[in-house]
């Protein structure tokens, strides 16, 4: 019985944040946008053609790719896009870290990194964040098949300054160093600036947080056409159309309303810093943030505590329970008003 | 210059058929369906809640499974789902095809297989066909480390009786063997009566032909539920959310419309008939189709002269240089307004 089980590819999947089904609750645990996507978003989707769904869609998916790439004054064939960047960047890792070197990346960072290593058979290898949780980065200039860094980094928060990741790019000349920038609109400069400079960088970016759209599943990365040309290539030997029609015409509507989302990023980020006040308030430390979340640790009452409290009343935070951090938890910033409700709940928590 | 370059991925990539950007040609190339997807999908894509984009995904994609659990009468547990039957494929590939004995499938199918493989480094052998291009069930009877067949057959439309699918699950129980149902709507029946029987057969399909939805990338596996929770574990080391809220959503409604899916069908199939005999007519073989296209070869003009001077006439079908198929072109059943057209095109050429 089940004797081609001999035969199956072990893994240990990603555990993703909580996707409560019920109606009533307050989501701050998945770091998704509290607003909607641009208002373009929504007319484009009622004129759609859906007649047209009966044909597949462009493999190169032009359309988005020129966009992005006027969006961010690269050329086209320096942007590649994906279903979600966690779609693109499973397949840079598939691509770019086929050595018996290990790849590096930090002890405490996005933790789907280990998966995709897990699942591609590619050795790992995790220094230390320090203390502060900030990186050493002497620790990546050691022989290494490859590196990732997260910046800003999750679930801390922190932004590593742009000289860091030059640094890193600039001694790692054999290595594809993918800078993961998937919060980097809410703070912080980012490495596009390096991609003219070296060739060995690969910045990762996601529609799912900044641009309201976690639900269609748009990622990108922007690099030398080189870079971009190694994950086509695998791309294409994946699977000819990953992105669907919905996708590409509703992603491309979403660059095109500048406006509105730079009126939204604001809008999270001045929630973020008073949320971050009333929480130092309480007897919370809170790190910096250059993200739509927060990081926490209470002087007295534990993480785990609060997290299973705010639960019981329908607040959903994230919670790690892993070395070093299991006593933060993450609170992903949503509207004004759900920050009020969640303060009025977790002030009476830490009384 | 360039130094990363040592630990790429080495790909021979899939070539998918061309997707012309003009609009006034006639494509008879991708095997697409000719008919919109159903009403019902179009209707419900206009009242999509665009402001929901902001929220991932259900990454178990309930809806649409639960939808065709009932549709064949399975679990759900049964129902894998992916962007299109190539992501469910390569996924399958990778979960499955774990030995070091060569995976099994026949020199002339769907050519992903062979990229697949060699994207995941999978050794693999390719039985020949028969002259007639029906598969020698013996040719699998051999130690293998999985089996893939596509039935009915792509490029060659032809059917392969359910017992001899069968003859190759019972003989192979340490083996996965993967059922590419693409086309089975069109004509014969599915392995889908083997999933109970078996633990180790996997039935693939895909929204992208029947269904008319190429463009939403839609394809789903069905079988035991210890091969479904092997493919998703996988699936969560890849991507937790690789299936957006659009193709949830009209995917759904899609499998709703009973009436509408069996029309289109009847009308496809018809077409394929008449076509069939009016290019035997004209001194065409045609292999007996059980698919949406006709695989047919010419008794004096070569297939890669026919195929060039379609084109020129705006008319795309898909040639394949390859051994033993050389000489044939394969026509996408469209509509009977382009099929009339084409056949006064084909006529004129083969005078």
């Amino acid at each position: 019985m089940l004797e081609w089980k001999v035969n199956v590819r072990e893994t240990i999947p990603y555990v993703p944040g909580e996707q409560p089904q019920e109606g009533n609750i307050i989501k701050l645990n998945t770091n998704e946008n509290p607003y909607p996507p641009a208002p373009k978003v929504a007319s484009m989707a009622e004129q759609m053609d859906t007649d047209k769904f009966r044909l597949y869609p462009d493999p190169d998916v032009g359309m988005l790719t020129d966009k992005l790439a006027e969006y961010h004054g690269v050329n086209s064939n320096q942007v590649f896009v994906g279903v979600g960047s966690d779609d693109v960047l499973a397949m840079a890792f598939l691509t770019f870290f086929n050595s018996d070197k290990p790849i590096l990346f930090p002890d405490i960072t996005y933790s789907f990194y280990k998966v995709w290593a897990g699942l591609f058979k590619i050795p790992y290898s995790n220094p230390s964040l320090n203390r502060d949780f900030t990186i050493n980065i002497q620790d990546y200039m050691v022989p290494n098949g490859g590196i990732v860094i997260t910046n800003p980094n999750a679930p801390t928060s922190l932004y590593e300054p742009l000289s860091s990741i030059e640094d890193i790019v600039k001694a790692n000349p054999c290595s594809v160093v993918i800078v993961d920038e998937a919060y980097i609109d809410f703070g912080g400069e980012s490495a596009l600036s390096l991609i003219e400079k070296y060739d060995n960088v690969l910045v990762v970016r996601t529609f799912s947080k900044s641009r309201s759209m976690a639900g269609m599943r748009i990622g990108y990365a922007v690099g030398n056409e080189e870079l971009i040309n190694a994950l086509k290539s695998v791309k294409l030997s994946y699977n000819s159309y990953t992105m669907n029609m919905p996708s590409i015409i509703l992603g491309t509507e979403s660059v095109e309303d500048e406006q509105y989302f730079q009126s939204t990023l604001a809008k999270i980020v001045n929630t973020r810093e008073n949320v971050k006040e009333q929480l130092e308030a309480i007897g919370f430390s809170v790190l910096e943030s250059a993200t739509n979340f927060l990081f926490a640790t209470h002087e007295r009452v534990s993480a785990e505590s609060i997290f299973n409290d705010l639960r019981k009343k329908g607040i959903y935070v994230r919670y790690f329970k892993t070395p070093r951090i299991d006593n933060y938890i993450r609170i992903t910033i949503g509207t004004d008003e759900e920050m009020a409700i969640f303060m009025e709940e977790i002030t009476k928590l830490v009384k």
